[in-house]
C-alpha cells in the first residue's frame, strides 16, 4: 500500500524489463505480482509528475497484466472502454517513458489511440463503446476466418450507458466470439446510481466480504469467489455466459479465470471486482476526489494564489440562488456532478436533484417529461456529450418546444483531454434547431445573467461556457436581467468591427486596441442581435467574427446568412475552430494552434486586411 | 376477423357514442368488446381511406380500449411509444372522425402531438422515448404532490434501444410511480433480432400456444397466462415489478391485470402480449408489409403506371452490384431493412447483413470496429435517425477518419410523416466534423455513382437522399466514376448562378430556364468545388444556393464561408428549410410552404433580385 504519491522515480528493475507484452509473455505467473507492485509505483510516480486520470489505472493494475499475460496482442484485440484506464496498458505496450509526458502538448494521448499504439485496437474516450467497438472486430474476424480474440473491458458505471446494452443485445443475436470483461469497481466517476447499480451490489453481497478482505489485504492466493445463483442472472437472461465474479487484484484468481472464458466461444462475460485508486491510501478512501489528480506542483507557493472562479463554480451557485427562489428548477447531471459544479446543489437540493449516471439520452428526455408538467428543468451536460443525445433535444425537446435549460459546459477546447472532449461543434449542431436560443457568455458575470436570461425563456435555451476559469469577472449583488438576442458594444473603434462570441472576448479586445477596431461582445449565437449587425455593417468596411466553435456551421456562418439574406454586402472573416480535429495540449497551446491566441488573431486579420486593400 | 378493408364506412354505433374517454367509462365492462368490434372495423375503413400505419393500432384496440377505461386519462398520463400505435387512441380521444384526414394536410398528425389533444402526453415519432417521459412525469408529479398514473406503452422492439434501458435504470433509482406496459407482438417494424428477442421468445415459451390460440381466436374469458417463473427475471432482475405475461386482446385479462398494476407502487412493468395486425387476416399473414398501408386507389388503373424507381432501391441495387464485387461490403441497419431498400441485399449477402434492432448508436460504433479491420461497413440509417448516433459518428468514426459510408435515407422533407421523421438538419451537423465528405445527388443515376464514390473514398462519408422517387434518370451499364468533390454545370446562363444541391434540381432548372440562369449540379456539400466556384463567382453577379436542408449552417452557409475566405463578394440567396418544424402533409405541399417548389423559388430569386438591383 502506498500513502503517499513518491516525489523520486523509483527503482523497477522488473517493469524496466518489460518494452512490450511479449516480454511480459515470458515471465513465470508467479513474479506478476512484482510487476504490479512497480508498475503501481511507477504510474504513482508518473501521474504524480503529469497530472492525469488516476484511480481507475490503479484498479485495473492487476487486470491489465493478467489480460496482457494471457492475450496474444496486438493480434488479439484488447479495447478499454472509457480509456481512463488504460495507463497500465500504455505502460506495458512499449509507452513505459512517455507516460511522463502524458497529455501534454506533443506528448502520448490521455486516451488510447489507434494512431498512437498498434496495442490500442480503438481509440475510446467518451464511455461505453468499447462492446459495439469490440463486436465488430469479432464480426471482422470471423468474416474473414482470422481466429483472434476480441475482449472489451468496461466498468460498471459505462454499462449504464443505453448503447452498451444495445451491443449486449445485439451480440447474442449473432453469438460472436466476444469477451466482455466487466470491471466492477462499483463507481464510474461519481458513484454510480440506478437499477443497475444495485443489481450488481445485490450480485456482489455474497462475496462482498471476501472481495473487500482482498482489496485491503496484499495479493493473495484464495479460491475463487464463485457467483451466487442470482449473480448470472442479468446477463444469463440476456444470453451471456457468464462468469464469476472475482477479485480482480487476485492473480490466483485472474489467471484461472480469463484462461477459462479465453477457451470458450460466442457471447462472455467475465466479472472481476476491483477497487478504484487500489494500492494508494487516498484514493482509496476518496476514489471520486482521486478520479484524476492536478500535476504536484513542486515550486514553493509564491505566486499570488488565483482567486478567479471556475465556469463551473458560477454555474453551480447560479443554480443554488435560483432553485431557492424557483421551486420548480430541477437539475440534472449523466453522472458528471462534481465536474459540472453541482455538489453543493446535490447537497442542499437533493429532492430536486437527479443523477441519472451515463445515461445522456435519458436525461434529456427525462427533462422534457418533467417540462411537460411545468418544471423548469435545467440539464448540466458537457458540450461534447451533448452529442450523445442529439436526437432527443431534436425530437423531444425543441419540436415540442418545452422549457429546458441546457447547460453546456466544456465548450469549446479543452485542453489536456483532447480531441474526443473538445466542445467543437455544438454551435453549429444546435443553432440549425428551430426554437433553440443559445448564449455564449464572454466571462463569469455574464454567464451568470445568460444563465438567468436563458432560465426565464420559454422554451429550450443552451447557454454554453468553457472549461476552467474565467477572466476574472465579480459576481456583484446587482445582476441585470439581460435580454435574449440583445448584444453589446465593448469598444468603439472605425473601419474594422470585432464581432466576438463566447470566452475569446480578452483576445478580441487585446486585438481591437492594436487595430482601432470596435468590439462587440454579441452574448447570443441566436437569435443574432439583428439591429446592432445592420448598425456594424452600415458603419464599418469589415467584419470579423470569432469564436471558439467550428467555422464551419457556428456563429460567423449564421451571421454570414443574415446579412446576406438582408442584401448587405460587407467583408467578412470568420476566425473560429478549423475543420481539423485538435490533439492534446495546454489550454493556450491548443488555441495558439488553432490560430485563437491574441497574435494569431491579430496576425490573420491584418493580413487578411492586405489581401481587401 | 376481418378479410378485406371496407369501402363503405361500417356503422359503428356504440362506438360513435364516444367522445372521450369519459363516455368510454361509462360503459359496463361487458359492452368493451362491441367497443373494439367497432373501433376495428372503423380503423380498417379509414386507414383503408387515409393510408397510414396500420397494423400497431390494431395489435393494441383492446389495450388501448382497457387504459383508458381503467386509468382517468387526461388526468393521468398515457404515453404511447413510437406512436404508430396510437390510432385506437386517436379514435376515444375526440379524433375520430378527424381520423379521415390523418397525416394530410391540415388534418390530424399520424402520430401523438401535444398541440393536438390534451390526451396526447407526450410527441411521440422515434421510438423508445415513451419511458424517459413517463418517468419525468411521474418525477414531476411526486414534486407537485399530484397523484396522478403515469403509464408508458412500449413494444418490444422499441425496448431494445438504448435509451429505454437507461431509463428503466433511472427509474428504479428514483423509485417512481411509474407502470411500463410491455406490448409484446414480438416484432417491431421488421421481426426483433437479439438477446432480448430471443429472451423474450423464452418468456413466451410456456404461454405461447395459449396466447397464439388468443390470438387467433375472437376475445373469450380464459384464466390470464402466469408469469413462468423465468418470465420475470430480467425486469425483476433490473428491480422492476413485474407481472403478466397476459393476453391483449383479452379484456377478461387485460382489465383485471391493469387495475391490479394500477392499485400498486413503484416502477412496475406490465408484460401484455400481442399480434400486430390483429382481427385482419392479411396483415397477421403478413405484419411487416402491413406495418403502414397506402392508400387504397379508387379510381380505375388508366394512368400510366409510374415505373421511376425510388432512391430506396437505387441503394439496394447499388449495394448488392458492389457486394458482389467487394467481399468487404458489409450492410448494416437499424431495424430498417426494409423501409432502407435492404431485403433483397438481406437475402443474397445474409453473412454480410446486420440488422442490429432499434439500435442507432451501436450500429455506428459496430460500423468503426468492422472498419478497424478492414471491413467496409455501409450504414443505411434515416437522416432523423441518424441525430440518436451523432456522438458515435463523431467520436467512433471521424475522430478516427474510418472508412464507414453511410447511405442517409429520408434527407430533406419527408410529406406525410411529418416533423418528427424530416430529414431536415443532417447537411448542418456533418459538414462541421472534421474528415467527412457528404454528397447530394441529384437523380438516381448520380445517386448511384454518388454512392461508389463514397464507397471508394478511404474515410467516412455520407451519401444524403430523399424519400421516395427520383426525376426518372435511366440507371446505364456504364456508369463513370465521379470524383469527390467534383460539381458540373448543366445549364449555362447569364448574371445568375442557381447552385443545387440535392434533389431539387429539376426545380432549379426550371427556375434557370425561365430566368436564363446558369444551373449546377454540385453534387458534394463537402468539399466544395472550390474551382467551378471561383469561377462562377467570378463570371456572374448573383449567385443562389438551392438545397433540401436548414439553411442555418447547410450547404448554402458553406459556400458562403469559402467565398469569404477567399475574400470574393458577391451576392448570395441561400434558399433552403427555414427555421421552422414543418408540418405534416403530402411532399408537394410541404415544399410549397417551405417556398421550395419552382413558382416559390423563381418569385423568391426575383424578389431578391429586385431589392438588389
Amino acid at each position: 500500500m502506498f500513502y503517499q504519491i513518491p516525489n523520486q522515480r523509483p527503482a523497477t528493475p522488473l517493469l524496466d524489463s518489460i518494452d512490450t507484452p511479449a516480454d511480459l509473455r515470458r515471465l513465470s505467473a508467479e513474479r506478476l505480482a512484482q510487476v504490479a507492485q512497480e508498475l503501481r509505483a511507477f504510474l504513482l510516480y508518473s501521474v504524480g509528475h503529469t497530472g492525469g486520470h488516476f484511480g481507475a489505472g490503479l484498479g485495473v493494475v492487476e487486470l491489465t497484466i493478467a489480460l496482457h499475460y494471457l492475450l496474444h496482442t496486438p493480434e488479439d484485440r484488447l479495447i478499454w472502454d472509457v480509456g481512463h484506464q488504460a495507463y497500465p496498458h500504455k505502460i506495458l505496450t512499449g509507452r513505459r517513458e512517455q507516460l511522463l509526458t502524458i497529455r501534454q502538448q506533443g506528448g502520448i494521448s490521455g486516451f488510447p489511440k489507434r494512431a498512437e499504439s498498434v496495442f490500442d485496437s480503438f481509440g475510446v474516450g467518451h464511455s461505453s463503446t468499447s462492446l459495439s467497438a469490440a463486436l465488430g472486430m469479432a464480426l471482422a474476424s470471423a468474416q474473414q476466418g482470422i481466429p483472434r480474440q476480441c475482449v472489451a473491458v468496461i466498468g460498471d458505471g459505462a454499462m449504464t450507458a443505453g448503447m452498451a446494452f444495445e451491443a449486449l443485445n445485439h451480440a447474442v443475436h449473432t453469438q460472436a466470439d466476444l469477451l466482455v470483461v466487466l470491471n466492477d469497481n462499483t463507481m464510474s466517476i461519481s458513484p454510480n446510481v440506478g437499477g443497475l447499480a444495485s443489481y450488481f451490489a445485490g450480485v456482489l453481497e455474497n462475496s462482498a466480504e471476501q472481495a473487500g478482505a482482498h482489496a485491503k489485504a496484499q495479493v493473495q492466493s484464495a479460491p475463487p469467489a464463485s457467483a451466487s445463483s442470482s449473480a448470472s442472472a442479468l446477463f444469463t437472461e440476456l444470453g451471456f455466459s457468464y462468469s464469476g465474479p472475482i477479485d480482480g487484484h487476485d492473480f490466483d484468481q485472474l489467471l484461472p479465470a480469463i484462461s477459462s472464458v479465453l477457451n470458450t466461444s460466442g457471447p462472455r462475460l467475465l466479472h472481476v471486482v476491483t477497487r478504484k485508486g487500489k494500492g494508494f491510501a487516498p484514493a482509496e478512501k476518496d476514489p471520486v476526489g482521486y478520479h484524476a489528480l492536478n500535476k504536484i506542483e513542486r515550486e514553493s507557493a509564491s505566486v499570488t494564489p488565483d482567486k478567479r472562479r471556475r465556469y463551473q463554480q458560477v454555474f453551480g451557485d447560479w443554480l443554488c440562488d435560483t432553485a431557492a427562489r424557483d421551486e420548480r428548477l430541477i437539475g440534472i447531471t449523466p453522472a458528471m456532478s462534481e465536474g459540472s459544479g453541482m455538489v453543493s446543489f446535490a447537497q442542499t437540493f437533493s429532492d430536486r436533484f437527479h443523477d441519472v449516471a451515463i445515461a445522456e439520452q435519458h436525461a434529456i428526455t427525462l427533462a422534457a417529461g418533467l417540462a411537460c408538467e411545468g418544471m423548469k428543468p435545467v440539464v448540466a451536460i458537457y458540450s461534447t456529450f451533448l452529442q450523445r443525445a442529439y436526437d432527443q433535444l431534436i425530437h423531444d425537446v425543441a419540436l415540442q418546444d418545452l422549457d429546458v435549460l441546457f447547460a453546456v459546459d466544456r465548450a469549446g477546447l479543452v485542453g489536456e483531454d483532447g480531441a474526443s472532449h473538445a466542445g467543437s461543434f455544438d454551435i453549429s449542431f444546435l443553432r440549425c434547431i428551430p426554437n433553440m436560443v443559445i448564449a455564449t457568455p464572454s466571462d463569469e458575470r455574464e454567464c451568470y445573467q445568460l444563465l438567468d436570461a436563458a432560465y426565464q425563456y420559454p422554451g429550450p435555451a443552451a447557454v454554453r461556457y468553457p472549461r476552467g476559469k474565467g477572466p476574472g469577472a465579480e459576481l456583484t449583488d446587482t445582476l441585470t436581467p439581460l435580454e435574449v438576442g440583445k448584444a453589446h458594444q465593448v469598444r468603439e473603434g472605425e473601419q474594422l468591427a470585432i464581432l466576438n462570441f463566447g470566452a475569446l472576448l480578452p483576445e478580441a479586445l487585446a486585438v481591437g486596441d492594436t487595430l482601432h477596431a470596435t468590439v462587440c461582445d454579441m452574448r447570443w449565437a441566436k437569435p443574432l442581435d439583428h439591429a446592432l449587425l445592420r448598425e456594424i455593417a452600415n458603419s464599418h468596411r469589415a467584419i470579423v467574427t470569432l469564436e471558439e466553435n467550428a467555422v464551419a456551421g457556428g456563429t460567423g456562418a449564421g451571421v454570414l446568412e443574415w446579412l446576406q439574406a438582408e442584401g448587405i454586402t460587407v467583408p467578412v472573416l470568420n476566425l473560429g475552430l478549423q475543420d481539423v480535429f485538435y490533439e492534446h495540449g495546454s489550454r493556450v497551446q491548443v488555441l495558439a494552434r488553432a490560430g485563437l491566441n491574441t497574435e494569431e488573431i491579430e496576425a490573420r486579420i491584418r493580413n487578411w486586411l492586405k489581401r481587401h486593400d
